[in-house]
């Protein structure tokens, strides 16, 4: 790993990849230092630009109208939420015909609605008849047309909606697709918040399958962005993170230059400590930086 | 494994603990081949009986109510249910002082009801306000004299449960426990059913952390037991079961005689399979019979 002032051909990147949280902005959603004018100015310069988050509670216009608020100088294709990222999957790369089982919230379903999606799900669901225990489950009805499920964060996950994921699960030609496994929200203070990935290991054990990640640091979203955007040349592509297990390893599973950023979760201590283990290594970016504002200096016009 | 009829110290087998569904009645809870006939033998004898169950749903009265709905002549020491372990392990074996949060179904409940425990959470649970966010979860209070977590079947289960679990087990101190990890319940037809397990899965994947397990495999029950009954003489106790994973493994891990019966989960071809493999080789009995009843031969008067 090396500062990155000391990367050559940084000129030559003409793609940047951006995460969110801890890079452009805190936990607070203030501005990292500058982050907002920096980004200004890759656009000036006729630089390609991507908001990544692994967040599905939220659609591409809401996080844009966040951006817009932040002083971010982007647009609706400038951001990418796995949210987005989910459904452009089932349209724009499977194709998909047939229904979606969804667990999700209010933005993976305007997401599902937005690409025309057939899906069923999403919402509060009652517990059942808890009294007629095994009975009423196997009394619920499958719906045949049901060929895919999808795992998002659903606040209204619930012991039914896993009866029915699992059982439509059951079928091996079914599709299993989680937005996410992250498995905590970062929060501070007594009371901790459980992420998708916690949602997702609750239906995958039961259903005894692994899902399809659809967000960082699987390379999906390099994968979906092409299928869209056309082809990323990743040697002149960056991805720039503050967590090393999803920001930096999504770079490198991706073949693209990493840039760690030391405003968020992971400093070079933690890069140390991953480059000593085998199984930790991939997670090394190629360089680190202060701050993103930090990168404003070695832009040349 | 060797067929039992070749055991020739069978008769020195003093206590006999046998698993519940697929050995002495089948998932239609009816009577498999006289086994209501054989524990009546054996407690003619003199023998020390347990029927023992990983289901935490039930108490164990109500399953000594089914016992006798289907002839089987024992009384409620010799019924041995996670739901009841797991109120035996705080009280007789940790005499745990504090307060825990329960997450399980009325079974589990009325357990710790009936040991005196101090424990809120079960039943069900507002989906909160969902419309608030992050917001909404971080106006939660946690309860200050809450010291364990429990998991088990809990149909009520939801992310708002998971909130306050896994913000309790935030503290390293707070204790961990689950009934079982079965990850299924066995069930034909297309609705299947999530064991607990999964509830498992989705508590211990947002808090980092694993579980102390007192169901089978664990060996939890045998020192449960020995925390209430006295100890096993390990040489001349016999575990019967149809499960390798659960029932085989659980008198492996406790150092009993283990006996596979051939009318539920798993026949001899999975033993063959599991003696194969170095990671699955503690999962192969000493000895096979085809059925409970088939057992009544072998007992000399």
């Amino acid at each position: 790993m090396d500062h990155l002032s000391n990367y050559a051909k940084f000129n030559e990147i003409d793609t940047f990849i951006f995460d969110c949280d801890g890079v452009l902005w805190n936990v607070e959603s203030q501005v990292i230092n500058h982050a907002n004018e920096f980004v200004k100015m890759l656009l000036a310069a006729g630089k390609r630009v991507f908001l990544i988050t692994n967040n599905s509670a939220r659609t591409r216009r809401h996080l844009l109208e966040k951006s817009h608020k932040l002083g971010f100088d982007v647009v609706e294709e400038n951001i990418v939420s796995t949210a987005w990222l989910t459904a452009a999957y089932f349209k724009d790369v499977l194709n998909h015909k047939g229904k979606i089982y969804l667990l999700g919230g209010e933005g993976l379903e305007k997401e599902f609605q937005m690409k025309g999606l057939d899906y069923i799900g999403p919402g509060e669901a009652s517990y059942g008849d808890i009294a007629a225990g095994h009975a009423g489950y196997l009394s619920l009805k499958l719906d045949p047309e049901v060929n895919a499920v999808v795992v998002g964060f659903d606040p209204y996950i619930n012991y039914t909606k896993n009866v029915l994921a699992m059982s439509y699960l059951n079928d091996p030609s079914c599709l299993f697709v989680a937005t996410n496994t992250d498995l905590v929200f970062p929060s501070d203070g007594p009371i901790k918040i459980p992420g998708t990935g916690s949602i997702v290991s609750f239906i995958a054990a039961s259903a005894g399958r692994e899902p399809t990640v659809v967000g960082k640091p699987s390379s999906s979203p390099k994968e979906i962005l092409e299928a869209v955007h056309g082809k990323f040349d990743c040697e002149r592509t960056m991805m720039v993170g503050d967590r090393l297990d999803t920001d930096i390893l999504f770079g490198r599973n991706c073949g693209f230059k990493t840039l760690l950023v030391l405003t968020g979760a992971h400093g070079i201590a933690d890069v140390e400590e991953r480059a000593k283990k085998e199984e930790t290594k991939s997670m090394v970016p190629d360089f680190y930086i202060e701050s993103v504002g930090h990168m404003r200096d070695l832009l040349k016009n």
